[in-house]
């Protein structure tokens, strides 16, 4: 099943980007600041909002380890999201840390799913933004295209 | 074979859009501005400069359609680029035109391949911004990540 697949390297510790990918605060600053709720522990549910009274997306948390590795699973949202997989993978490379970031398990290669991996570089270059310069841009602040 | 595929939508005409990827000067402008060398012409090969004496990349052009397509073939750069194939699908959508961009026939699905789909990413953002606001964010003017 095709893979949505970036590599992004931040010149900031690796806990702090932990921080930014497992914690509803971290969350809100550089993917939407619209409502990020729900709890971010093993096992629980994460729902994130984009302007629209229900969710855009339900994740069930599936892995949080502080060495690095924050997966979600998609459980509600839009149809072709529902199913995948998506993981956070931090790794220390001198100062700086590289995540790597999957979004797995799609069921086709379809033209929603290319302006998914758009947007998802768009976001983490957000979080790069964040952490380097204190200052994200989440949705509603974020570029549409 | 894994793919890199996006999806951007830029507020300008598809022809504007299709010059911006079909001329070395429109390439030069929201890739690199090191150097575009060669031809751009069906048959033809364009190398692509980035801060070094030799190409980072060599492409065949293989198909230039001005209703909209461009396609390469990687015949020289980095091993894992050599035979990969590039193309550019513009679509009229109202007054918009909408990139299809596709990076295809990768051997395996590596960290270096994460990394050039979010470098993809940005440069088609580059691309919609340099249409848009008159100014890309070629290389050696890009953000490094």
């Amino acid at each position: 099943m095709p893979d949505i697949r970036h590599r992004v390297v931040i010149s900031a510790p690796l806990e702090s980007v932990y921080e930014a990918v497992s914690t509803k605060e971290g969350l809100s600053e550089w993917w939407t600041r619209d409502g990020v709720r729900g709890e971010s522990s093993e096992g629980s549910r994460l729902g994130f909002f984009f302007g629209k009274p229900e969710p855009a997306a339900v994740m069930e948390v599936t892995r949080l380890s502080p060495a690095g590795r924050v997966q979600w699973s998609c459980v509600e949202g839009a149809e072709e999201w529902v199913g995948t997989k998506l993981a956070f993978d931090l790794a220390e490379q001198e100062d700086q840390t590289v995540v790597l970031f999957s979004h797995a398990d799609w069921r086709g290669a379809s033209e929603f799913m290319a302006h998914c991996s758009a947007r998802w570089a768009y976001f983490l270059l957000s979080l790069k933004s964040l952490l380097e310069t204190g200052k994200g841009t989440p949705f509603p602040d974020d570029l549409r295209f």
